[in-house]
């Protein structure tokens, strides 16, 4: 949608891009202020829009042209047409961190849309329980082609995804022999050992471009590959990142979106609300906040450049459910201290809707919810909390999905990995980078060679 | 269990539970002062201990009676016998916040235990995604036994728990006539509203003490009744949570984990770590995180007696599962600035195992995995964490449970509900009201009026 002309600029706050923008709540931030730090941004946008313009993968920033790279979506659709036939039931995606993230942001919030049996099963960490459940799946199939594994590791040397990747293979192998071998796809960096490993075994191969993050992965075959394989319509997934790419990128921050999102959440960290909390209001888009919490926690959370280890930054990012969490932490929200940013997260339309009968078994108790649609029940419920967060001066942004659809969510995605960047700019920090996770790595390898 | 003799005690930060806490690793926590500032907490430990030898509900604090409360643990049972079948396959659970977040915890946590095909299904906020899933599921039945409907309201005023029993009592009674009544159980507050219109209304009802709060009463019928009649031995949960109350009760802090491990959080948020990271590294706990995360964050987010506004505190309590989310939110934590205090929680057992061949497909790539069992790769990264941790000196306790059991698991929650009684009492708060939850509720209501 960015054909749907911006209906009102920075100053009311509001972009409609379908799904639809809103920061007239952040009271504490200083609205008159952002367009002047804007103009701090307008060197980066333009590297933004030079990336765009070269269409190459040469820069981190370069991820943002996937959303067009109509090469790499052939090569994926080729290679759903060579993997998928319609006796596939069971695809498991094997992959930790930027490498399911994603997809699992998508698959659950898409669950009531598919059309088929299919399903996704994430292995992520490694855990016997996790893989309890996928030998009992395996044993319960009758052919190979039943099942699809995809064994997604941008560096090729993820301890988790590799041991993950082997056991499973054998679990196929004891069942079909070497036939399971074409029941694999490997997902990593274009030349990489991995790559180079699978296609010495016959085994076939989707690569990403080196210099594309994990967590700016999405829109490659990462995410790609695995939702169109389940049935996602992962053109209209890409076709909503390139409708909100042009406003993310409009040098007037009036109508730029992304750039706004970003200068609220820095000023808001100046003023002490280090936490963002993703609240939605559909419980499918639980898995989509956890996506955000590792692009947000990940990119921005490190070291300044040159200032060491005194000027370390970071926003520490919360996901909540509506209304389920309200029964949770709502009191800290609203009675502790008024650290926190808030994104509330609705779709303005139901797939399907539910009523509370007027015959009720229980008429005394909370009867104004007699005769009322589910969707009424969760309007009133977000907008009463958008009064209460109102009254008690917690300042809170607002995204409004016009139906929860791959076009939506890949608007979504995109807008936020742009945000990501102008935040990282703001900070002062490298966005792609993720350094302090090798102390941890490093001290693991020691162990597992001894 | 108390059974176990202490091993060391406070100097050491190790007590021996069968359930084991530690505290070795919280060096920015001055140990020294632990067992002085425990003195100011031995007053209400006395309290707490008057309130055990009364065995009645009188105070807020009297859940700590209900692990050895034998005839509602009867009156529970016997409804058990009352209304579960060997047909018995779908028990929904309809309740929010502190009525399912308990045994939704214990529920994921013992997934691999369980012997039979019962299925819990929880069904919390108001979802159209949610509710379709129960209609497909009772549409699939045939007879009324195998569906129980379970529904808990404390104050039999909750909105979405109200509108989702009369949703589904409606979906049982198109298909099922008024039978579907014998299938439902209301659980509530003795005396209150909803027990009274329930008995009127010839359905079945188990009470709970109104003095117990919700976030406590995973020991009343609220946790009991749904679990037993999935077939859980909350007789043995019980019995874990008998055997570490004694020593959360102990007046000498060197042998009181719970003391300890309040001493240490109230320390570490004067010192700036103002965020609690439950992080387990069994992925089926991460729900037990969710049900701490509402006992952290309402217990304590809140003004302090007598200070009004300007004296808010409240601790951000975080949920993190290991290994994924060293691949998420680990940058952050390991390279952003030190606001966190960390429980890592691992069971030191695995009900099954799984070992990547020594014969491998990518033989190159993880070599350090190769031959390695699933409990030694997640050890390993454990351990690495921790070191990583240690070495960018972030505070953490540690949790090892003496495997996944519904034993293990009852102490824990009692360990932690009593830790949060010190807590509120250290922070000077009511550990055990919620008032802000009022301010969205409030509007809610006039919204749903209107």
């Amino acid at each position: 949608m960015s054909a749907n002309p911006p209906t009102c600029g920075f100053a009311c706050g509001t972009i409609l891009v379908g799904m639809k923008f809103s920061l007239d709540n952040c009271k504490s931030v200083n609205q008159n202020l952002l367009p002047v730090q804007g103009v701090l941004l307008a060197p980066y946008i333009e590297t933004l829009k030079a990336a765009l313009e070269m269409g190459q993968y040469i820069v981190p920033e370069s991820s943002i042209n996937l959303p067009s790279d109509t090469k790499a979506l052939e090569e994926v659709e080729a290679m759903v047409t060579k993997k998928v036939s319609s006796d596939l039931r069971y695809i498991f995606v094997i992959g930790i961190g930027g490498s399911n993230l994603g997809t699992k942001a998508i698959y659950d919030a898409l669950q009531t849309e598919r059309h088929n049996d299919r399903e996704l099963v994430f292995i992520d960490t490694v855990s016997a329980v996790q893989l309890q459940k996928t030998k009992t799946i395996i044993s319960e199939l009758s052919k190979p082609d039943e099942l699809l594994l995809i064994s997604i590791s941008k560096s090729g040397g993820t301890t988790e995804t590799l041991a993950n990747t082997e056991i499973l293979t054998e679990l196929g192998f004891e069942k079909w022999g070497s036939e399971i071998k074409s029941r694999l796809v490997v997902i990593t960096d274009k030349d990489s050992e991995f790559e180079k490993s699978a296609i010495a075994r016959g085994v076939d191969v989707l690569t990403m471009p080196k210099v594309v993050g994990g967590r700016f992965s999405v829109f490659t075959a990462v995410g790609l590959f695995p939702l169109s394989a389940l049935g996602v319509s992962v053109a209209d997934m890409l076709e909503g990142a390139t409708s909100i790419r042009t406003s993310c990128l409009n040098l007037d921050i009036n109508f730029n979106p992304a750039a706004q999102s970003a200068l609220v959440a820095y000023q808001a960290y100046q003023h002490g609300q280090i936490v963002h909390d993703t609240f939605v209001f559909n419980p499918e888009l639980e898995s989509l906040g956890k996506w955000y919490r590792q692009l947000l926690g990940e990119s921005i959370g490190k070291a300044v450049a040159g200032e060491g280890d005194t000027g370390r930054v970071g926003i520490v990012p919360t996901v909540s459910v509506g209304s389920t969490d309200l029964h949770s932490v709502g009191q800290l929200y609203l009675g502790g201290p008024a650290r926190t940013l808030t994104t509330f997260m609705i779709s303005t339309t139901d797939e399907c809707t539910f009523v509370t009968p007027t015959e009720r078994l229980f008429e005394t108790l909370a009867p104004m919810a007699t005769g009322k649609s589910t969707k009424q029940i969760m309007d009133a419920i977000l907008n009463g909390t958008k009064t209460a967060y109102n009254k008690a001066s917690l300042p809170f942004m607002e995204i409004t999905f016009d139906g929860i659809t791959p076009h939506e969510l890949g608007a979504f995605m995109q807008f936020k990995m742009i945000e990501m960047m102008y935040l990282g700019r703001l900070f002062g920090v490298d966005a792609f980078n993720q350094p302090a996770v090798e102390l941890y790595k490093v001290e693991t390898k020691k162990l597992l060679e001894q």
